[in-house]
């Protein structure tokens, strides 16, 4: 590896079988804590299109979790027990955690990765590793219309910074969710927000 | 809702249509960022199964990024352009970002959510929203067998803690992945580090 270039040979990452015994192995879910789920909830379902596959209630730990993935309703079991099942086999899941009370607390409560302050001692960024959900999209412009009209907060339009074509916009705890494209990247002559594909700034780097 | 009791009213969120135009979204990535991307793509490829889709390299920006996801490589396309096609496609991808450098510094580099203090600027514990990854496999107890061979770093084997039949292991840089199994939970009488089912200590709240 040399890492002055940034260049890495990953060609025995991409080529070959899988492990023995990992074949079936799934990636199922990403968990976030959330301040309130209802909130939560509404964003992921009524903006991003996911669907409540299957909840949790864990009064004796004083938390619930909800997992929802952007799927079809009906195809959704009707019992707790066989939507568990289907969970499980569901790659691509959001765990959505709620710690009782967390929805009482005012502003903001958990630390969303990157150069987020919230949840820290001293008020300062931190170096976060966690940067982002990714949804992509048939259109990132006419999602982004669309996000528009729900007044979702963006931190990037499509034509703003410096890879144009993808935006950010954020949940209501303010995690960060890509905007990408199901295929090519494609630039229009201007967005949601009227930047046109030759404006906005440069690349911005989420972490800072 | 009525946060003293920990009830929520979910129905809506499960039944009916994706809201107008978000019937294809797709929930795609999860971004990391990591210290050294090369222990990365051993870990993630070669313990957790998971193959290598495409990569782009941003020398301009200083960083690379890969996308990983646990499927067989056989489905990969050859060229870099269908591969992003792909890779856009595909539920449940990780965005393993490595801004170069990082690798070359002492110790954790990034923050995992959850309770670490890594990449603060007190060195105190954060209140992190990010929690954890989680695969789901056949056999929670046979996968851990495994891990244990490779090394792998417990927080919890399946029989430890309060919840019977899942486990939580560290990735190079620290960030929790879940192990849950596909379908209904088993409990097995011994687990891979010698704990019996009615031994282990009780629920731990990993933001603590």
């Amino acid at each position: 590896m040399s890492a002055t270039e940034g260049k890495l040979d990953v060609s025995r990452f991409m080529a070959g079988p899988r492990p023995e015994g990992t074949s079936d192995y799934l990636m199922q879910q990403t968990m976030i804590r959330v301040k309130d789920p209802e909130k939560s909830l509404e964003f992921y379902c009524d903006v991003l299109g996911f669907k409540l596959i299957m909840f949790r209630e864990f009064p004796q730990w004083e938390f619930n979790v909800y997992f929802i993935a952007p799927v079809d309703s009906a195809s959704t079991p009707k019992t707790a027990e066989d939507q568990w099942d289907y969970c499980m086999k569901l790659p691509g899941c959001i765990e959505v955690t709620w710690n009782y009370g967390s929805e009482k607390e005012e502003g903001k409560v958990y630390n969303t990765g990157n150069g987020d302050s919230t949840g820290t001692s001293d008020g300062k960024q931190i170096k976060g590793g966690f940067g982002h959900l990714g949804i992509t999209v048939p259109d990132v412009y006419e999602a982004c219309e669309r996000f528009k009209e729900k007044d979702v907060e963006f931190t990037k339009t499509p034509n703003s910074g410096g890879m144009k074509g993808l935006a950010f916009v954020k949940d209501p705890d303010g995690y960060l969710i890509e905007i990408l494209p199901q295929g090519p990247m494609i630039v229009k002559d201007i967005d949601c927000n009227g930047v046109r594909a030759d404006g906005g700034e440069g690349y911005k780097d989420n972490s800072k």
